[in-house]
């Protein structure tokens, strides 16, 4: 008998009809023999609209209180998730996050879990009852206060509590069919995969997939739990997220197909690219940017520097952000213009950033001129460049986005044989 | 500086506009020099709407599930309001009941308080903040699992908590001015009444007024909490409940005047007549009936055993009870047919419960001859009689219950000189 934890999102629990299909499912997977442990986000929209009702009374409502408010949201789909379990005639116990062990720090609105004590949840599987869990939700260990996870939280929870329990499987249900070579919605002929690696995925969620979030990733990576993506709406495998090493076993155990060089292609457009024009060219004058940006907390993504003009002694640096902190990393830098000299800033918002990534490229040397290649053959202009051990990332207009990423898939031999299915929802 | 808890029910925060206005008044309270603890129900139909779709689920939840469902709204609404406080410059936070210190035994749906533990209430309260707590709702001494309190559950909190924390006053915010005389829905001169004993308001609330719910009531008179009841949408006094030491002091120091004879008239339509026909007059039989009734968890209220025939050596038997016990009722009583004796079943919904409470009753001995010359004179007939100390109940025909109530009203001159004010909402 093995040990599950599956994880249905909000479009899995948008409504009466589909909180009972969603339970139907959970019974058979008990019914098959295993143990279950379901962790659930709020349903559909009800998150959004908690948060209209705070702006209403409150422009500015306090963390602690958005926390107290939101958390309401996974009370009431845990709640009926557990009585439509029971309904089918299994016993069901839902459990706040509190409830469950899930114990974190006191950052409202994006605490992180510092400790899982799931006995009460040991104790109902004992029992042979199956327990839902609130995602997204755990209990400050020195305030007590309730709080959340912030972004991709459920996802974080169902990891966590699986690795807490010591779980054979964390089952990720969403509105996909797993993991694809790169989004469906963008590339018709988009391949699922099999399999692919936490450092993979890690590349991939970094640089804009959205199946999985990436603190769920390293949690996953962290504890060794065997991540398993699938569609909510059909009873295909999807894609499994493993160590190299339980690639390794799967394919001796002839589970999966042994691995393709390249797991997945990406497009970020969220980035924006900024450039610091006339920079004196002595040690120091980056530093002085970067630490300028880190300290206002701006994530800075790639970086570019050109060589100097022998004329000026000054040269161009030229970096990428989220577009939402662009704002912020201009005022950063306009205030510390006394300490770090430069002429002007440059913003340039109609950029994406395009990601090959894959554990096979570090054995294969051809991989970097293939790439290069296919955006040269498509047209596509490269503006900056960056690579890490198993990815390449550049960037290029944002209308050449999609030509870019078809090229790239393509090139690769990554297209179907069919076109990939993509479900109504949201997917979160 | 006092310490008063305010409790408000679902019609007073039933959307932000209200939500902003109770947030005004509770600052207004603690700006006045005051502290303040504020217990707040759901908002609005919101209960109703998560029944709702507990139904959708499953035609019979589970009941733990059920109250984890429920004490969703509280949380809601507590959260909302906390907001709204921190909006106008002041510091709240709150609390769920498990938070607030609720210990209750495991009845899901209807628990009994029977510990209150408000550490971090008094915390709070240290700190300067203004603690809101969610009615209704406490966290099971044995099992730890959330529980409801059911019927007027938030007064119960509002009280238990004013208790714990040797409040001044609770006050009970409710869309009337008051307790009336009577129902100023069915006699438009009901008259506010400035204060009540606890005794006179557990019999008003036995016999139908829906101020206060009896178990708020009791748990007020066995801590000696002093209840103030008045409406969220005026500056008006209300209606204190005290104890007779209490009404005393308030009289010797002025703040009210004496008290009169007759504290309220009140009308019950919610009750049905059962006549047991022909049942054998000798001893036990009667006893038979009302274990049968009383097994069956059936509350009967008032019993009339008519004189026997000497023809038939046979009597009836007449009670009364919930109509939505009434099949309940009948069912205990056939299925006891083998035991206990009887001809027929007579089961009468049509009734009215007419009650005259006011603790003067004890030294007035005409009161009895001027109620019932009253109901003579309006032509209503009385078909049963109960009295206690301070109560004389009648039952009579439904459609003569305004009549009975109005000329009760009139005789004692309990009339206003100018008509009630009732506002809308449900007073919930």
């Amino acid at each position: 008998m093995s040990l599950i934890v599956q994880k249905y999102g909000g479009s899995s629990v948008a409504d009466a009809t589909s909180i009972k299909r969603v339970a139907r499912r959970i019974v058979d997977t008990k019914k098959a023999g295993h143990q279950v442990v379901v962790v659930v986000s709020a349903m559909g929209d009800s998150t959004d609209e908690l948060m209209d009702l705070a702006q209403q009374v409150s422009p500015l409502p306090p963390a602690r209180e958005l926390d107290m408010l939101l958390t309401a949201g996974e009370r009431i789909s845990m709640a009926l998730l557990a009585m439509a379990i029971s309904d089918l005639g299994a016993v069901s116990r839902s459990y706040t996050g509190s409830q469950a062990g899930l114990i974190t720090d006191s950052a409202h609105g994006a605490a992180r879990i510092i400790d899982v004590t799931p006995g009460r949840i040991t104790d109902a599987l004992d029992k042979g009852a199956i327990p839902i869990v609130a995602g997204f939700q755990g209990v400050a260990q020195d305030t007590k206060d309730i709080t959340t996870l912030g972004r991709g939280g459920s996802d974080t929870t169902a990891v966590a509590l699986a690795a807490a329990l010591n779980a054979d499987a964390c089952e990720i249900y969403t509105d996909v069919d797993g993991v694809f070579t790169t989004d469906p919605r963008v590339v018709s002929r988009a391949s699922k995969v099999d399999y692919i690696t936490y450092e993979e995925m890690l590349e991939l969620a970094a640089v804009g997939a959205k199946v999985l979030h990436l603190r769920c990733v390293e949690y996953a990576r962290r504890f060794g739990v065997p991540i398993h993506v699938r569609s909510s709406f059909s009873q295909a495998e999807g894609t499994w997220v493993l160590s190299p090493e339980g690639v390794q076993a799967a394919v001796a155990e002839g589970k999966i197909m042994e691995q393709p060089i390249i797991s997945g292609v990406a497009a970020d457009l969220k980035d924006a690219k900024v450039t610091v024009v006339g920079v004196p060219d002595r040690p120091g004058e980056a530093a002085g940017i970067f630490r300028a940006l880190a300290d206002a907390q701006i994530n800075v993504d790639m970086i570019v520097q050109n060589i100097s003009s022998t004329a000026t002694g000054r040269t161009d640096v030229t970096f990428t952000c989220p577009q939402d902190s662009v704002h912020k990393a201009m005022a950063a830098l306009n205030d510390a213009q006394g300490s770090i000299d430069f002429e002007s800033l440059i913003v340039d918002d109609q950029v994406a950033k395009i990601s090959l990534v894959g554990a096979g490229m570090r054995s294969h040397p051809g991989v970097s001129a293939d790439f290069f290649t296919s955006l040269a053959d498509a047209g596509v202009n490269v503006e900056m460049i960056a690579t890490s051990e198993i990815r390449i990332s550049i960037v290029t207009r944002a209308e050449s986005a999609q030509t870019a990423v078809q090229a790239i898939h393509t090139a690769f031999g990554l297209d179907a044989d069919g076109e990939a299915v993509v479900y109504a929802g949201t997917g979160r």
